[in-house]
């Protein structure tokens, strides 16, 4: 672990220094840390665009690298700190459900992260500076680091299933609005892999019916609405080189009807 | 060639964080890959925007330095991917005219890239990661590719010469608005080099002419437009501290004359 | 200093290719150079908000850490261009007074940039690739600099201490309007410590008052402005969850009375 990794996930923006100020802090207590910027640019205090985000980048990414992710509304409050765990890679950032992927998808350990270990220097209301940061510094560096954490049983997550409405038909909902406007589900191809004797699925927006599941969105005409995969596996509304949120009014949280 | 550059452009935006699958799938690939953000903003599917960010960038990176371009509309398609090398660099990307500069300023080989090497997790909606990236990270490795790449004779280009008019008029387009709002058109100081015979050039853009080339925007007095040669050598219509674009309401491909 | 780091604050935003032909540039000169991007997302030739970046993030960096800020209206007039070194950093950048809050809180040196020094080549409009990413190279390679390095005076500055009105009255404006819409005074926690015999302060904006200093956003109720200490130490202006900016229709170097 000669340069660790360190992911960085915000939405500081970056016009007002905030990133600076995180990244010269990780720099001084691990100079030889190798950054990564994934995010910066998560809608201020959207928790789910940010573990969608993550959700997308920290499967790829190699072994023992700490993703720090930040989207903190509650910061300063009763709301805690913590440190996740996976076989794979450590996670630091808020407990407010920005890690709900991570929990659904791996075998993890969490610890709530104590303040009271830290210098009365923190400011209350940037973490990431004064917590998160030196936090991830020291995990690549391999510090024993068991006098900031305690135990943490039940971490939050926001992740719901699909609402079974009848024997034909399930409930789904927005899970997220990518960059380019396509409506992420919350329905993944191992739902549709799981659910037995079901040999096609349509899809109800507005009045409008979608039946075949695409491979490309260059699959359906230009301009066109289409069913695909995305490249997570999560089932998504596209528009062939437009913007099926913005043409569609639909956003995060909108009932979608899936029909068996 | 010990810490291979890998220089990226997208259209991504950083929110979804596709760029950072990007990221961590070269670095996986290649531990001790430097990455370096060219850009994330280019508008979505704005292949014209991300070619002259490229020419604006690519001149001044070290040799070797591997540059992955993804504003891909055709994702999926028949579109090709390619590679390309020049004297000095390696370029990956889609083969829709993002390399247009490229290939006009530089002597080039060009390969297609051959899908069928690949293992079958491609994505279709995603080459930027599966494909791309790991192209990128084994050109930084210093592999043999050739079992990756096919023959490709005529890539993609969109750069076309400015068209003559008459004996005293050359038709111009807008090539580009950059952030500052500036009007840059498809004649290159080389082109002005290679008109023999005239003196003095003139810029007609709505009812107004602009005749001196300035060395400066504050040339002008403050607001007003004038006329320069851009930091990549194309005539540009600037407004000092101001918008030309906006203020004009002119953009890309719109008709611009110019009497010689 | 093996990987010498190279911070950058610019108002490019990143899709010209304009900051990418900065690392470009950099690299090329100094490729051992580890660069960290603070933003290029300042708001074109807003000086003010690029010093309040390099501000909120230059004091975490580690020593030697070498600054290049490019907020650069008057590029290729008399402005000058200039080196400033303090005890732990140096800063490269236009005497425009960027650099306003290094000044400020630190003992420093600084020097005219002697233009003459450098080739012909030097872009009028593009000194951030031209002149400042060179110069930061040869700073991190540690070279001997006083043939490009001029004696400089008094170099510019824009930071101005609160206005008192009367015995019980300062007259603040608002310094920054930070990404969450914070407004941010020119009141510092140094300024309030200064002041003997004061108990309580309040701030009257628009036709409120607002009373206690709270430890955090979320000392408010949801929606509720509230006063508190930035994390940089200056009297802020915030909204719980929300943007005391736009809510109060007031920006950069509106007036606010504070009552002692």
């Amino acid at each position: 672990m000669k340069h660790p990794i360190i992911a960085l996930i915000t939405d500081f923006g970056t016009e007002d220094g905030y990133v600076g100020a995180v990244k010269g802090r990780i720099l001084t207590d691990l100079p030889e840390a190798y950054l990564v910027d994934i995010s910066h640019q998560i809608q201020p205090f959207d928790i789910r665009q940010a573990a969608f985000c993550l959700n997308n980048s920290y499967p790829y990414f190699p072994d023992k690298t700490v993703f720090v992710a930040v989207v903190d509304p509650g910061v300063g409050t009763e709301r805690r700190g913590m440190m996740v765990k996976t076989s794979h890679h450590f996670f630091v950032g808020p407990d407010n459900g920005i890690f709900s992927f991570v929990f659904h998808r791996e075998g993890f350990q969490a610890w709530e992260i104590n303040l009271g270990a830290f210098s009365e220097d923190v400011s209350p209301t940037f973490h990431g500076r004064d917590v998160f940061a030196p936090l991830a510094a020291w995990i690549g560096r391999g510090e024993n680091l068991s006098k900031y954490l305690l135990p943490l049983r039940e971490p939050q997550t926001f992740l719901r299933p699909p609402h079974r409405v009848g024997e034909k038909e399930l409930q789904l909902e927005v899970l997220h609005v990518d960059h380019f406007g396509n409506l992420i589900l919350n329905f993944h191809k191992n739902d549709w892999l799981g659910l037995e004797d079901v040999s096609e699925l349509r899809v109800i927006v507005k009045d409008l019916e979608l039946r075949e599941i695409q491979h490309t969105f260059a699959a359906a005409p230009e301009g066109e609405l289409l069913l695909c995969w995305d490249s997570s596996g999560f089932l998504q509304i596209a528009r062939n080189q437009g913007n099926a949120s913005r043409s569609l009014a639909m956003g995060v949280g909108d009932p979608i009807r899936l029909l068996l």
